[in-house]
């Protein structure tokens, strides 16, 4: 399965279980856009590229299992099915975005076995679309990576997250594989620890040295002028820049700019949410405490003590030096920029 | 016992393990200089007061030990134990200055039974005075937290560090007691969890309101203006105000500053070392990496992954509103304030 966290196999998909990586390579069957979003909500998959496409072919699932040949009232089943997905996670604009593809695919006349066709080949679409990014992705961002670079990163934005070769994890390794002797400071991003779990694992397995240090550990290293640059994944991506990204994403941000060190954002367009001028209503996704109060189910913290567990935090767009996307890069003003993105 | 740290007993001292702490209330009868030398090394006992208190009576014990009564032998024999012990943790001040007031004591004329007696009460000395700071300290940063407060700490500057009320924990609980309202965010301060496993435990304790967070967490908190102010404890204070603290503190620093949060730390004059002129030559402590990469024995990143695992981090004083010593709250400018404390 060469470690794919999704892949398709025209009645069911198959993924890579995240939460038991890396002690355990476990490959979920799942045939039933229930099961789907239930593997989303536990984050079995995850990464915003990774949870749009998962929810396409949820979709795709969904549809044939409406048993109706009749377009009006498949129409309002397939409406619930889409409804019930976009239920499940609430920040990664991805999902969304592939969700409202699946309409418009669906929107047009025809059959009801024409409509299924079509809500397959559009998740296809949006996979490979998604994957061919991530290469876009790797190659543009790499030129913004010097030999010899100490690269921090956060979360995990791998191939895992994405498909294809990743964002930010992809900038890395293209720089790596061009010979400029990059080294990784991987955060290891409590609560759910993707970045020891995941991101550790994935440069591992592509020879990219690495040592893993603690969320508290990156200002230690950037002040003491060790971190190159800080780039991780995205999101949700407003027309300004303010950027959505895994809990923590922030404070680098404002640490590296107290350090004058660059902070770049790897994401497809596809993270871009259109709707939105500013980060501010992008909404954040609060999680069980227990991931923070347990950790694999074994508790860390005294019994009966309350934690808080946002997932996501919101950087504005004054930190951010450049986002890497598959179009290319974008640097402030971000406004035109962006503009000029998803009009090109 | 009433969860002191560290009570002596004339030929030994009993303390509470903290690293079993909270689910086991372990305590440890250590009679041997090396016993409580390691206990320090391995965090059963820790934070910067309590490894200065419990260094002083690993002298006292140690030269209760030495069989000679020879006062030249035995100053030898002492200053072998000194050196032992001086060599288990490198950052905190405090121990260095009860080894410093040790030597001081041993070195006036007497018999060698004398000077052990000297040894002891110097060290009944600065386990007094080390509690009663913590008093003062506590009734005088209580002024600065206003009603309604809700105050971010980062690791364990309770009672369990210090003896007595606490520094950072002591003002919080004064400032509970005096009927302000406050609630607590507590960071779980990775990698050994002081935050969750015992500010958490204490807090609930003392029934002060309590959320615990990720270290990634307090820059989201801050930035949405749910953070009144910050205080921390200290492990080293240069002249200048430079603060040496638990790995975290100084990323809290510059997001306190970036959002316009008050940052505080709270210390006994103890942790100030008049020998630095700043805080880039304090000794940062390197532990072992399978803290980073284990959690409670388990491990939580792939096999064969390197982390690295400083444990603590440096302050500038530009990012301190105020340090709350027993002698009084220094402001800026630091270098005339805390010369004013040492000389007052």
């Amino acid at each position: 399965m060469d470690n794919q966290p999704i892949v398709w196999r025209g009645d069911h998909v198959v993924i890579i279980d995240q939460t038991r990586l890396p002690r355990d390579e476990v490959y979920l069957k799942l045939a039933d856009y229930r099961a789907i979003a239930a593997a989303i909500k536990e984050l079995k998959i995850r990464g915003a590229p990774a949870i749009g496409i998962a929810g396409a072919y949820a979709v795709a699932l969904g549809a044939q299992a409406i048993r109706t040949a009749d377009a009006g009232a498949f129409r309002k089943e397939l409406a619930a099915v889409i409804d019930f997905i976009a239920a499940t996670r609430p920040t990664a604009r991805n999902l969304f975005r592939a969700l409202e593809r699946l309409k418009k695919a669906a929107a047009v006349a025809g059959s009801v076995a024409s409509i299924k066709k079509k809500l397959s080949d559009e998740a296809i679409a949006i996979h490979r679309e998604e994957t061919a990014a991530t290469e876009a992705i790797s190659r543009l961002g790499a030129e913004l990576i010097p030999a010899g670079a100490t690269v921090l990163t956060h979360c995990n934005a791998g191939p895992l997250a994405t498909t294809g070769a990743g964002t930010a994890l992809g900038v890395i390794i293209a720089a790596h594989r061009q010979g400029k002797q990059v080294r990784v400071l991987a955060d290891e991003t409590r609560p759910l620890l993707q970045g020891s779990r995941l991101t550790a694992w994935e440069l591992k397995q592509a020879g990219v040295p690495v040592n893993l240090i603690t969320d508290s550990m990156a200002g230690y290293f950037m002040k003491a002028g060790k971190v190159t640059c800080v780039i991780t994944g995205a999101d949700r991506i407003a027309r300004n820049g303010d950027t959505a990204n895994k809990i923590g994403t922030y404070t680098l941000a404002v640490l590296a700019r107290e350090n004058k060190v660059p902070f770049y954002i790897a994401a497809p367009t596809s993270t871009i949410d259109p709707s939105l001028t500013t980060g501010d209503k992008i909404p954040i996704e609060e999680r069980n405490p227990q991931e923070v109060t347990h950790l694999q189910g074994v508790p860390i913290a005294p019994a009966g003590v309350v934690a808080a567990n946002p997932a996501f935090d919101v950087t504005p767009h004054r930190y951010i030096t450049a986002i890497i996307t598959e179009k290319g890069v974008v640097r402030p003003p971000y406004g035109a920029g962006i503009k000029g993105i998803l009009e090109g």
